[in-house]
């Protein structure tokens, strides 16, 4: 991520609490676990290890279990059974 | 937490992200993890469980090494166990 992760992800973060205080942490859900895109959150587990892999894995179940109660007719399934097997 | 977590949590974030974009994250750092707070700490494992514990245990850990640098006179090897024996 270049010499300072920090002042790459501050502003990043900052745009995710103003979106969550507008619109609420279902309506401000974005992101690979909210667009059920699998292939992307693989990717994403190959890059990672020790306790950041084992917090991604944990708070990507969450965020997909909030996915799957606003997008209700989507099928998280796949993605669940993947963050789990993975644990 | 009351009726609206989201409204009590909202605020206590947005202070978190701004001292961490004036101080930086070790300066930012506060709460229990930082003050070497065990007895603290064991009282919230003892009210959390599932993925929101484990999820506690992993961040407190990333923490409590991050304090350590940060107070190299203090040890936080108690602190350290808890968090370790109780994944």
């Amino acid at each position: 991520m270049g010499a300072d992760p920090l002042a790459a992800l501050l502003p990043l973060i900052k745009c995710n609490i103003q979106n969550i205080s507008a619109k609420g942490l279902a309506g401000a859900l974005t992101g690979p676990a909210e667009r059920n895109d699998v292939n992307t959150v693989r990717k994403h587990l190959d890059l990672l290890d020790g306790k950041e892999r084992a917090v991604y894995i944990l708070l990507t179940e969450k965020l997909a279990e909030l996915a799957g109660e606003k997008h209700q007719e989507r099928d998280y399934s796949e993605l669940l059974t993947l963050l789990k097997d993975n644990r």
